[in-house]
């Protein structure tokens, strides 16, 4: 079985980067199916990072190898680490970025890299996903033990808790707002409007109010008909959630 | 021969949308070849999603299944089905998607996806991408049967024709306005200019007047040289062409 | 071992032209590696295409095949060609695109494609990508030598050089200013301002200053903490470096 390893970065798609990176992945591992979660996390938006991979990372099979690199820091002390969670395996900068994995997957590992032998020769300061994070995950697909790469630590870098303050975590393409209560609620207020009515899907009635809906990766979302909650709200993420 | 699977959106590249649909597809099926034919089709234009399908899916095997979520009402009533059509399959809502297939291939079947337990356990009513139509595609490229996953209907939903009105039908990177024309022809009037030059490829004279051209989906299109005909003409989907 | 085929172009993504190229390079050969480097290649720029692919291409593993389509001059008497260096291929347009693989690559040789039973039937003149670019880079992937498909040349055509004058050769999505200068240098101008100062990673102190680095592609780079070097700068792709 050919080993996935997926990709989620703030590299954007127009430059070399993402490029460099596969070819870096298929010089180490020629089978590597590799799968672009997303390279449009917004530059540096570690959080942003986080909550994407939360929401696809439990789709994927058993083993794969998710690589993850929004890294301000690349190039400075922090830790290159390996997340070994949910049968599968996450590797990039120790910055926060699978904060959300470690509250859901309570009995994952982490190692902090340091046999810099799979780094590709001569690696870079400025560009660990190519010369640090993809030889090491194709290294992981190649079949190399978790341990092999370093030390457990226990003293992963953590973001701020997801679950409080309520508030608005995401918003998506079409204009989702999504907020970080997981159940279903009807009269919730956010930027002084209140939503106050609760529906099953989208397109449930065709008007243009706004409503809640439980939505796909969890999370009590606020919507409207074929337009842009976020902007109806004039939302953006971080913005308090409130119960009438 | 491993299975290829097409992906086409309106979900951006943005969210965690794109990576989910594909780890749910390698979840039932790990050899499946994924193939992005794009995720930018504007949110929930159908007709738009239907165009680029149908520029797009001649030129893959035998075999492949394309998969096309532009999907306005997931979780309303409205049918997933699957087209058998050009020894492909096409899977996805029955809201006019595959209207241009259907034209295209008179030969093809469409069966009501009914046989729920392809689906992902407990399926979401919003992103029906992810848990109806991934593992129903999945399932396909594993071997089950087309007939397996429901019985077969002859009222699917249909957009209106794209033979008729004259008309610009798609509007690309470069500015080219796609009309539904589908010989040469020199003089055409789009918004009040005419275009009295037929030329046999972009470059042919470095001049920047408009000219038409016979392009690559089979279609009459207007360009202009290194610039965006669409710009100069003013014009949008669904502008009215007419013969001089 | 199956074979890798890169992919570069000015495309962009929303259209069909990639799903397009993905197919016709599959119906050739079913085992293809299919990996994008970008299509977001501002379009016509062979100049930003030649750079992107450079800075690429020596991640990827021997054997692998470059498409590599930005082509203003498709349809016209411009030749496509076949380059062989560094062990990999070379696929498109000889327009320039291939020039800076050319210059690292000494021992490279260039055919001139005139095997046109590789084409796809009846090849469109707007859409060499699909119809000839891509059925030719399958066949290399199939095990075609490079000679069946035409006879050397060497008068191929060149971009301006990569090494004079002194310029902006990139600017990146981060807002990194990448230069022509291949060292390490603290004090360079540019638009008028000096940059005095040299640094190892790009967060090694925390302020606001413009610093010099030595880049990932192997250029100088001017940048600036959490921020846009060319906003600050207000510089372009082309405008003037020197040293005080």
């Amino acid at each position: 079985m050919n080993p996935v390893i997926t990709l989620l970065t703030d590299f954007g798609t127009a430059d070399y980067f993402v490029g460099a990176v596969k070819g870096a992945i298929l010089s180490v591992n020629r089978r590597a199916v590799i799968v672009d979660i997303t390279h449009e996390i917004p530059p540096q938006d570690i959080e942003a990072g986080a909550f994407t991979l939360l929401a696809a990372y439990k789709t994927f099979p058993a083993g794969t190898i998710h690589l993850g690199v929004v890294d301000p820091g690349v190039g400075s002390k922090r830790r290159p680490i390996i997340v070994s969670a949910n049968e599968q395996f996450f590797v990039g900068p120790d910055n926060g970025l699978f904060t959300y994995v470690y509250d859901r997957e309570p009995s994952h590992r982490i190692v902090h890299i340091t046999s810099d032998h799979f780094f590709r020769p001569q690696p870079s300061t400025t560009f660990h996903g190519r010369d640090v994070f993809a030889p090491v995950a194709a290294a992981l697909a190649n079949g190399v033990a978790f341990e092999e790469f370093g030390a457990d630590i226990d003293d992963a870098v953590r973001l701020p808790s997801l679950e409080t303050p309520l508030r608005i975590i995401h918003i998506d393409r079409f204009g989702n707002c999504v907020t970080n209560i997981t159940h279903a609620e009807k009269s919730v207020v956010i930027n002084g409007q209140t939503i106050s009515e609760f529906r099953q899907f989208y397109g449930e009635r065709d008007d243009e109010s706004l409503f809640a809906i439980l939505g796909s990766a969890g999370f009590l979302e606020i919507s409207v008909n074929g337009g842009s909650a976020a902007k109806v709200l004039g939302a953006k993420r971080g913005d308090e959630v409130s119960f009438t």
